[in-house]
């Protein structure tokens, strides 16, 4: 199975879903070096296109992604993958999931989740995973 | 709340999944135009890279997607939409997931559910959504 890269300069979006509760967490870019140490590693890793460089979720605030299952769509040009989500959050900001706003029919955003840590401790000022 | 399109060269990408079940039933991309006809009509619109044109999802199968919620990330570049799948399936190939392929850490992708209509009744040769 060959990925599609091109359709996106080198990169195939990934939904992050908790395998257990079914919650997704987070979507992230992979470039397939990405793509290839997510495989190899077992744990979720980006491509960070702020940083232009590889980007190993958790990195920083431990809050690694686990490689349950990786399910690629009929275009070969998604990836969802199933994980293991270590710690209380994915979201820099401090939520379990980085989708912790709804998006009302005018457009208006309301937080609907708690936030489970804080984000301060976790990142310091410089929050990114 | 101003999504941001610029990251992606005017685009965001959705995520689709099953308001009921949990399921991730696929990913498409919206430009502004799509996304605020997906808004204001209720029915999920997006913007078809290879033809170049809005794609309201269904408008050929008749499977279209209902919102029920729509929600938006901490960096405002991706959506979450739950939605009401009308109909078996949301794949061409005749799978109600998009995602209906497990890769393995070897690379094979292997299919994993089940069809639940046929594509070629529904869709003809010339499938797409």
């Amino acid at each position: 199975m060959e990925l599609d890269f091109k359709k996106l300069d080198g990169l195939v979006p990934a939904v992050v879903q908790d395998a257990r509760t079914g919650e997704v967490l987070m979507l992230g870019f992979m470039n397939a070096e990405a793509y290839a140490t997510t495989q190899s590693s077992g744990e979720v890793t980006f491509f960070s296109r702020s940083r232009n460089k590889l980007w190993r979720k958790g990195e920083q605030s431990g809050h690694v992604l686990r490689v349950q299952e990786i399910r690629v769509d009929c275009d070969v040009d998604a990836l969802l993958i199933l994980v293991e989500a270590v710690g209380p959050g994915v979201c820099h900001e401090g939520y379990r999931s980085c989708f912790f706003r709804q998006v009302s029919q005018a457009g208006d955003a309301t937080i609907i989740a708690e936030r489970t840590f804080d984000p301060n401790t976790v990142y310091g000022k410089d929050a990114r995973g």
